[in-house]
């Protein structure tokens, strides 16, 4: 692409330096110099699933629609078969007992994540143990959800912390007594880092014996590619801090493993115990003690009156088949993780590095995301430059992470641009190089 | 039924004297009753919608899912079709102009009020006008919502208060400098009350003159079935304050006109002039300073990443074909002012008499909800007395109301019960009018 147009579209959209810009504006950005210059942009900045849907759900859903449930509510905490579903695939991939009455749809896992960070405010409303510690980098519509909550929030960058010294640094923190839940997603977005087993262990023992909460974001459900997760009631299973703690919850999506993204919805599964646990504050101002009455009754009845009702039977109708091993869910996104081989090849040999390259010395899955960074340039100056090149990707920065680079999502990357990126990166590497010597 | 049964289930759901009762416990209530005596109750409590949906929404979502709308994010704005839809609706049987960029759907009209309730909150924080007054009796969720969001609200009961003495009264309180935002549902829910245009003006005036909102809650869309409200761009319109000033949301639900509550959806249609209008406390703390910016980017965003997929084609489809006069949404709805009326006739002429009884003089329009009392009793003792006669009611008291009486949905109400209700009620009456004397 020829440089000048490139930057004159870029100035005219008033993105600055990219410091402010958010997933959506590079995504019309990239979209607008393709109208622009006619040349095809590599789209790599939006984690939006690019696979079909497994026939099951469209059938469960036209099943629902013609039984007539489009006229009629849905439960507040969602129709007993979806919380039936989820309660056994829960067992099945994860390997923890949540009952169904715990597991709750939501409108997305958006959806879940922000009525799950309203209970946080409300619950422990007036305590001083009242913020939550995100764990960076992470998905930065989370922070933008307790802003607009009202939530305090703080964070921890895990780039120089894992292992022992993560766990270390985290009770050192909630030590401090302020931290009434530890946020994070495992699989990690944007950096694809998993925690090991004894990470996961430490965090557990930190959340009993601190009596805090602990909220997982499985948004990538089984997408450690390298371990088989996808046999149902047999380990491996996923990994999750629920083996360590009973002060837990779940958010499982739809979205991404199940490609459903466009119909909204995700389970929250909330553990047995703090389901029933009663908070003072919430008895107070709300009437209703219990932490899954408030969310069931006063969240997700305010927030949407529930989840739509034929989307419902879609995910439960997913969840069923896999439970019984007619569905393998993994068999397709595996397609994610050779996409990830591939391009970091690529990259690697173009003069790029990995940014968050290991788990613990182990290598990092292939999957959805990664993060890599090239040499002699800042995480907003390489993506404003990769744009040139007909690339777009989302900088580390706006994401929380202390460390220089850039996100890869593998999502909408096709077999037939194979060539073009490697071309691009090719061009890119000369072309720098070039510069720095 | 045995009035010793019914209240030894009563109070083994713990209920006391009903003053607390949300909607969905009196329906589990009456649930139970049936399930433990074997005798059916007629339902009255809730507002379900009871009628089927058009084919034309289940054929546009069925061809949504088969164009493969399952797996892409929806905007979180909304498709463009749903957009330009809603604002030719709203043309055509409201009469106003409301850009598609301010025809937002949502996850029901539930969400479009909380959002819309959220940005109040944000928008106006710490002004000293950050209170929302809501015109009661009204729907009580959205009491709750406030507070779980975290708004001030206050409170006027209309039943004092209509015409000269409204406006009057709304101008006294909204001159004290602490008011935001007017909140009220036309027709009124649960005393179908419908404003005047002469009201309707001279709240636009106040909104007007002292720079506030009005936010106007259209769940009942165009069943003041006084009027004819169904030609498409010919009037009448349904009545709104949207002719009278330009700040205003108005939210239009599927639920109820459209039969639709199931799959969650509504639109909430801001007004050209509020969408582009900057509010200082948003561009501080969001960098998004355009109210209606806010509510897309920021918070249809984060509360759950738009609205599910096909159901966004479902309620296009249903307001194209309305405003091609393909499809008239009120000629099925109108059943429910037929069974008004005729639950009407028996009440009172079995010593009922209505609460909200008149609309400046003229008779209450017949539609989804009425409001009665029986002399001699609170509203809570109505209650319960009913219970045990299997008529399930809701009281007035949790509803904001300063009134006693019960309020009456039609829409569970089926024309094979009507031999039963006016037996059950007969002998209400008998039985407590020999009490009385």
């Amino acid at each position: 692409m020829d440089r000048k147009t490139v930057e004159q579209i870029i100035d005219g959209m008033g993105l600055g330096d990219f410091s402010q810009a958010t997933i959506r504006d590079i995504q019309a950005l990239s979209r607008l110099l393709e109208e622009k210059t006619g040349e095809e942009v590599i789209h790599l900045e939006m984690g939006v699933p690019g696979l079909q849907p497994s026939e099951i759900a469209l059938k469960a859903e036209a099943e629902a629609l013609a039984n007539g449930c489009a006229t009629i509510y849905p439960p507040n905490g969602g129709i007993p078969r979806i919380k039936q579903a989820a309660s056994d695939f829960v067992k099945a991939f994860i390997g923890v007992d949540v009952a169904p009455e715990g597991c709750v749809p939501t409108t997305g896992s958006m959806q879940g994540t922000f009525a799950t960070f309203m209970a946080m405010r409300h619950a422990f409303a007036g305590t001083g143990r009242d913020t939550v510690l995100l764990i960076q980098p992470g998905f930065p519509v989370q922070t933008t959800q307790c802003d607009v909550i009202g939530l305090r929030h703080e964070a921890l960058d895990i780039y120089s912390y894992r292992g022992k010294d993560l766990i270390a640094k985290l009770e050192e923190i909630i030590g401090q007594g302020r931290i009434c839940a530890i946020v994070y997603s495992n699989p990690n977005n944007p950096s694809w880092v998993c925690f090991t087993e004894e990470e996961l262990q430490g965090i557990g023992q930190i959340a009993t014996r601190h009596d805090i909460l602990v909220l997982e974001d499985l948004a990538y459900f089984a997408m450690d590619f390298r371990r088989d997760l996808s046999h149902p009631g047999q380990p491996p299973f996923q990994a999750t801090v629920a083996r360590y703690t009973n002060n837990y919850v779940l958010w499982v999506s739809a979205s991404k493993a199940f490609s459903y993204a466009g119909q909204r919805i995700g389970v929250t599964c909330i553990s047995n115990a703090l389901y029933h646990r009663v908070f003072a504050p919430l008895r107070e101002k709300f009437g209703v003690g219990a932490f899954g009455d408030f969310f069931v009754g006063r969240l997700m009845y305010t927030l949407s009156s529930g989840t739509t009702h034929s989307v419902q039977h879609a995910m439960a109708a997913l969840m069923e088949a896999a439970v019984r091993g007619e569905y393998n869910f993994l068999s397709d996104v595996r397609e994610y993780g050779r996409r990830a081989r591939f391009m970091k090849e690529v990259l690697l040999a173009n003069g790029f590095y990995l940014v968050y390259d290991n788990d613990m010395g182990a290598p990092l899955a292939d999957g959805f995301y990664f993060t890599v960074q090239y040499p002699g340039m800042n995480d907003l100056q390489l993506t404003r430059e990769l744009m040139t090149y007909g690339i777009a990707v989302f900088p580390l920065d706006t994401m929380g992470s202390t460390q220089q680079g850039v996100r890869i999502c593998t999502s909408f990357f096709r077999r037939e641009q194979e060539p073009l990126f490697t071309e691009r990166i090719q061009r890119f590497h000369r072309e720098h190089q070039a510069v720095q010597e």
